[in-house]
């Protein structure tokens, strides 16, 4: 029985003693180097190699080392191997500072200033105090609760909206689509915390953005794909939306030539936002493994086929 | 008995209703309408007009209507004459969003990604999380306080240092001469929110920088008098600062041809990080006048001239 990692050299320096030390009968194999296909039942990916079950026939949980598994095509994986993202606190601790970060960058007129500075000019707008910024959080899951609770002991009016209902402290949720339209109507702030499914798809658009107060400003730090960025360009020109900030493009890395570098309301950042952290994230995959070798089969990073996340 | 505001029309329309209807005997002027100048016993005011006394013979208390008073010269308003700072809600709500904005900024690499993006460069670079940043706030009073509350609740690691002892939860506290080294050599970010007397003008400059560690980064929202700009450019070009923001510079408006506008690791905001909220700061305002003719002295907003702030 073996481990197989395909990741980063630095995740595999810290996660092969951790499991070699925890776990001295289960093989360790770091990708290219995976010892007899056949008796790899633990795989930890970000993109699967292609004709999985033919290299690997035995295999029996695949983890995500991602919070997301969009870049998996659950298709293509046999409905008997269990499906695990990754949650871990580092994963949500990095979420919690970037969407902070981009909330008060776009609540005090960051882009404003920016410009400004590439002007040379000094001038500056009034303030609003933060319980004055209506905050709408899209995704309240492992990622989007904690950040929904971060902005509101920060003092923001916090909404929120999920597929299902979730009760968050001291957030307004919403749930399901016939809630959407009285959640977006009272959000400024729009942020973008969705798993990425067919459901979710393009969802950013030009539809859902008039349903925004006018003058409504958006954060997208899901995937770029649920954005579709001529509608956030044609409602970024037109006025009905003043600013984004995108942690997410699609494609990654947003070519040298797309319009959005140069649009002086749209700040981006290069999938940054949030990363597992490798020490937190290790202990998390032992703790599963063991915790499967042990029987156990329920556990809440497990993906459900039928919602895609 | 007269009250005289000289400051913003804004202000005046909240303030005087609010003095007329809680106050009715005494006459509310605004500038530059004084009534008899011998009645004026209160003058609120950010700049206070010269020859004070010989304007309003009778005055017992001037009122800044901001947190600061070194726009005031103390030397010319006579002993017997009150000076109280606007401390009040709203302006300490806008500190903290704004140090918490400027914090995360430099914590997350913003100048770089503002850098890359100019250049249409999708370039990730790795995270820490929040504990792992060392953050010190010069001045822990009405201001450093919270802000270094909310920094510590925010998950940073949060040191301060003030002339005087003071004690804040979970941030480590320096005081005095004897310890300001101490501070510098745990500090990453550097977050100047002094009160500018002739202690402190000129303190943000290359001695105390080189006492930072390698690659610190600087937060100044307190006033451009504290910080000596050629020293700050020399360490951001020697590489010992890896970058700075600024909210206030020396002059203001910061000139046109000032180099500090297009050197890539300084980011410019026009002293927006925090101003008085006109609803609480009227209310602020009157609750110390009412105090003021029911015989109280003491008022923890009241300048020490001895201190100078």
């Amino acid at each position: 029985m073996s481990f197989l990692l395909k990741s980063t050299p630095e995740r595999a320096k810290v996660w092969k003693p951790l499991f070699n030390k925890a776990l001295p009968d289960l093989a360790f194999h770091v990708w290219p180097e995976t010892g007899n296909p056949e008796e790899v039942r633990f795989l930890a990916v970000w993109e699967p190699p292609a004709n999985l079950l033919t290299y690997f026939p035995n295999l029996e949980v695949i983890f995500s080392v991602g919070a997301g598994v969009d870049q998996f095509d659950l298709s293509a994986i046999p409905e008997h191997v269990t499906i695990i993202r990754m949650i871990e606190p580092g994963l949500t601790d990095g979420m919690v500072d970037y969407i902070l970060w981009a909330t008060l960058t776009l609540h005090r007129d960051g882009l404003t200033y920016i410009n400004q500075q590439k002007q040379h000019i000094w001038k500056a707008r009034p303030n609003l105090v933060a319980a004055q910024r209506r905050v709408g959080i899209m995704g309240l899951g492992t990622l989007g609760a904690p950040v929904a609770q971060a902005l509101a002991s920060n003092g923001f009016t916090c909404s929120g909206w999920s597929r299902s209902r979730h009760e968050v402290p001291n957030v307004t949720c919403y749930a399901g689509p016939e809630e959407l339209d009285a959640f977006l109507a009272i959000t400024d702030i729009l942020i973008c915390l969705l798993p990425l499914t067919n459901a979710t798809r393009g969802m950013l658009n030009a539809d859902l953005f008039k349903k925004l107060p006018q003058g409504a400003q958006l954060i997208n730090a899901a995937r770029g794909a649920h954005l579709v960025i001529p509608d956030l360009l044609e409602m970024l020109e037109n006025g009905h939306l003043s600013a984004a900030i995108l942690d997410v493009t699609d494609p990654e890395p947003l070519p040298a030539d797309s319009l959005l570098w140069d649009n002086p309301r749209i700040l981006i950042t290069p999938h940054i936002a949030s990363s597992s952290q490798t020490e937190t994230a290790g202990h998390v995959l032992l703790d599963t493994v063991e915790r499967y070798l042990a029987g156990e089969r329920t556990f809440s990073s497990r993906v459900d086929r039928s919602k895609g996340y």
